[in-house]
């Protein structure tokens, strides 16, 4: 039977470093006879230049038939101006919201090739592997209510709410727990319980989860000391667990640690494992167009699908291992160039990967 | 005319630290004629154990009276589970909010003595100076309404509130502002404006307040972008400004990158430039009473209360100048000890600075 895979390019760099992610997608769908047809769209900035609005509802309900998304990045300075309720970060958060796509694990791993890459001493980040679980529809994201208002003395004030209830702390847990059993079987589970009654519900209830995994050794930190340990000793993590605006900061800096954010994918799951799969870093306008961009966490993006929604390990292994190769081959996009390497562009990378697969 | 001084020794190496700091405001007092009468009391645990609250209401009339106060750090596993109605840092909370100390000044200074001791790559973090303006008493942190209940379905839920006023924004506003100005007129505004309400009004009255100040060049950045940018390239910046809860997560990533926590000193002010001044690391109970906790955050926060609170820069520079010294005579305490320095305690630390004064 065959598998629909719906491909949103986005924005900026979006279209360029797709280009080369599909490439290597359609040579594992010959290769390993995965049956996948590819269909395109649009989301973001591009779905506003397209449809009017950032996420159309052909769009979505496209999206919600496919066993599996992969998106390229969204937003630009040009649709900084519009209608906050239209900018292309609104179709972002309406997709992950609409389709469920509640789990969102953001690896941060230190290529061994690129270890100069990062701004830290090389033996703080030496071996560095982290997964980051970061709850992706809850929380302050979309709790309402919100509202900008006038007072009655005349002046504004706005306010956000921030609210988790059991059920969905208990997901996201799980989340976490599975994931760490079979790595390093520690959790991290960072929270604000000290000030954050959300996040005295979050630990509670990720106390009550840990029950069902003796195996995995549970900690808790605050956010606060969580960004400082991940600067001090990075290495000290495993898996961290963590609530949708905590995850977003700690996930960046994490991400940050590794010194080459171009290589880095992401996966935003639902309760039965679809996702939609993207690179965790951004549309890069500036230097979008000019086909100089990493398409690498791209195609690693793809390599996380095959994984993850449709359990083909041995093609995720060697999208992997082409990867692994074309960087002990030298070969570097500008993003993770070092004296001594050879510059490619964003298709030469592509055709590299696609080569060594 | 005498200024009374209010110390809070509070938890854990708190009171040693403090014993330290004392001597070199008492050196100070007396050698610049300073006129400080110091009295003493509780915060955190400590208030909890003699008067059954973090923070009695003497206390508190004690420091609505006095001109400055001098805080060690709150906390320990002493009290991780009493009720958390009473738990150490809502004292903490009680007292910036009752005060009204809005506006927390938080440093990350790499001292060049202690470069070697940052996670960082040298040239990454040498010559770091970045200040933190972090609003302390709104947002999350206090927001109403904030619950915790169970639903008709029988799942629990809760939530926090995230509110933002115009006057509480423009203040802090001012503050970041009015810092860059003396600094390298640059103020970057962290905020996640792309999804929050709050954060919106933020972006906008920031911009409003920019407008007096034609001589300081503003940028906007998303809190995840700051988080990396930190890691990626701190020295790009200069004065930061955030809310409460993103003032609470990057000022301590920040303080990290100087790999020196020990050494940095925060300062809480209100209105009229009254303020709270303490260390920006906690009460690091695991080494609680063994005489080896570095007491020279907590001197320099002696050093800023001059500053700001009461305008002595001689005596404050004094303290400062003294604090290099030693650093420079290759004193350490256990946390900034690297190899070929000498080893002392917190005694031994706080009298070299009084000898250096
Ligand atoms: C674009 C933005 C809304 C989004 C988020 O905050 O979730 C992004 O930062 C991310 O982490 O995917
Ligand atoms: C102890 C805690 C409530 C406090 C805070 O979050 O403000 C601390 O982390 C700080 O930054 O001073």
């Amino acid at each position: 039977m065959s598998k629909q895979i719906l491909v949103l390019p986005g924005d900026g760099i979006g279209p360029e470093i797709m280009a080369e992610a599909v490439k290597v997608l359609q040579l594992a769908n010959d290769k390993y006879s995965l049956g996948f047809e590819l269909s395109f769209d649009e989301l973001g900035g591009a779905a506003v230049d397209k449809y009017g609005v950032p996420l159309a509802d052909e769009t979505l309900a496209r999206a919600r038939a496919a066993d599996a998304i992969l998106l390229g990045a969204v937003g630009g300075p040009k649709w900084d101006k519009i209608d906050p309720a239209i900018r292309p970060e609104r179709g972002l958060l309406k997709i992950r919201s609409q389709l469920g796509l509640f789990a969102n694990l953001r690896p941060a791993i230190l290529y061994p090739q690129l270890a100069d890459a990062s701004s830290l001493k090389p033996e703080v980040v030496a071996g560095l592997d982290i997964l980051i679980v970061r709850e992706l529809t809850g929380g302050i994201y979309f709790g309402q209510p919100r509202e900008s208002k006038v007072l009655e003395n005349g002046e504004r004030m706005a306010y956000d709410t921030l609210p988790y209830s059991e059920s969905e702390i208990r997901r996201i847990a799980q989340i976490g727990f599975d994931m760490a059993r079979v790595r390093g079987k520690k959790l991290c589970s960072v929270d604000k319980a000290n000030v954050l009654a959300s996040s005295q519900l979050w630990r509670a209830v990720v106390e009550e989860v840990a029950k069902g995994y003796p195996d995995v050794e549970l900690s808790h930190m605050y956010v606060d000391n969580a960004a400082m340990q991940l600067v001090r000793a990075p290495k000290q993590f495993d898996v961290m667990v963590t609530d949708n605006m905590f995850g977003d900061i700690l996930s960046d800096e994490a991400s940050m640690l590794t010194g080459s954010i171009g290589m880095l994918p992401s996966a935003s799951l639902d309760a039965n494992n679809k996702g939609m799969y993207e690179p965790c870093h951004g549309s890069a306008p500036d230097i979008a167009g000019q086909g100089i961009a990493n398409p690498l966490a791209t195609i690693l993006s793809v390599s996380m699908m095959l994984r993850y929604s449709f359990n083909q390990a041995a093609a995720a292994d060697a999208i992997e291992l082409a990867v692994s190769k074309v960087l002990d081959q030298g070969l570097r996009t500008g993003d993770i160039f070092s004296a001594g390497m050879t510059k490619v562009g964003t298709a030469g990378m592509g055709d590299a990967v696609v080569e060594a697969l």
